[in-house]
């Protein structure tokens, strides 16, 4: 986590997903995906250490929460909190921009739902 | 611009604007600021060199366009296409989850309004 920048909540919000794989990330989650392998398949081709990463940050920052798979098992599920789940007006917005001003994509893995 | 990761609307915008720069450059626009030692000025210290070179893909990708200034002045105006205002929307999602979620903001750079 770095420093805040300053009080503006786009800029403090940036702090925590303004990078390229965050919210596909948190896109996933908000689609059902649970496990460490889906995310890996998504077609962005997010590697295992940035998903490592970014699966990391956003526990720390209170947005996704992980618990063991099964009882008997080591892997784990991510799902979002109710803090991550505030998300979804966010990723509904930018998959809006996007399926109306760039031509060529498609629903599908929008998240808009 | 890098190569497209998937169809998806939200990893294609994000291509573009995902960094923790961008929607700042373009929340100044949206509040009114036009020149280059404008957004300087904001209270994140976007350095000069990063400004300079999301000016520039802003205005690859459409979102921005550059005016001079004055018919006798080399100082260019930077201001919003119809592309980019089309964001404010997306920054009002964001600046209200930052409101809403993260402890001493303010909506005074918000961009929300």
């Amino acid at each position: 986590m770095t420093e805040r920048r300053s009080d503006c909540p786009i800029a403090c919000t940036l702090d925590l997903i303004g990078d390229r794989w965050t919210l596909l990330v948190i896109r996933d989650m908000a689609l059902g995906k649970q496990r460490f392998e889906e995310f890996l398949q998504s077609p962005e081709g997010i590697s295992s250490n940035i998903l490592s990463n970014r699966l990391k940050l956003l526990e720390q920052a209170g947005l996704v929460e992980k618990q063991p798979y099964s009882s008997h098992s080591r892997r784990m599920n991510y799902c979002l909190t109710e803090k991550g789940e505030s998300f979804r007006p966010v990723l509904k917005a930018i998959a809006r921009w996007g399926l109306r001003q760039i031509p060529g994509t498609g629903t599908e893995a929008a998240g808009d739902r």
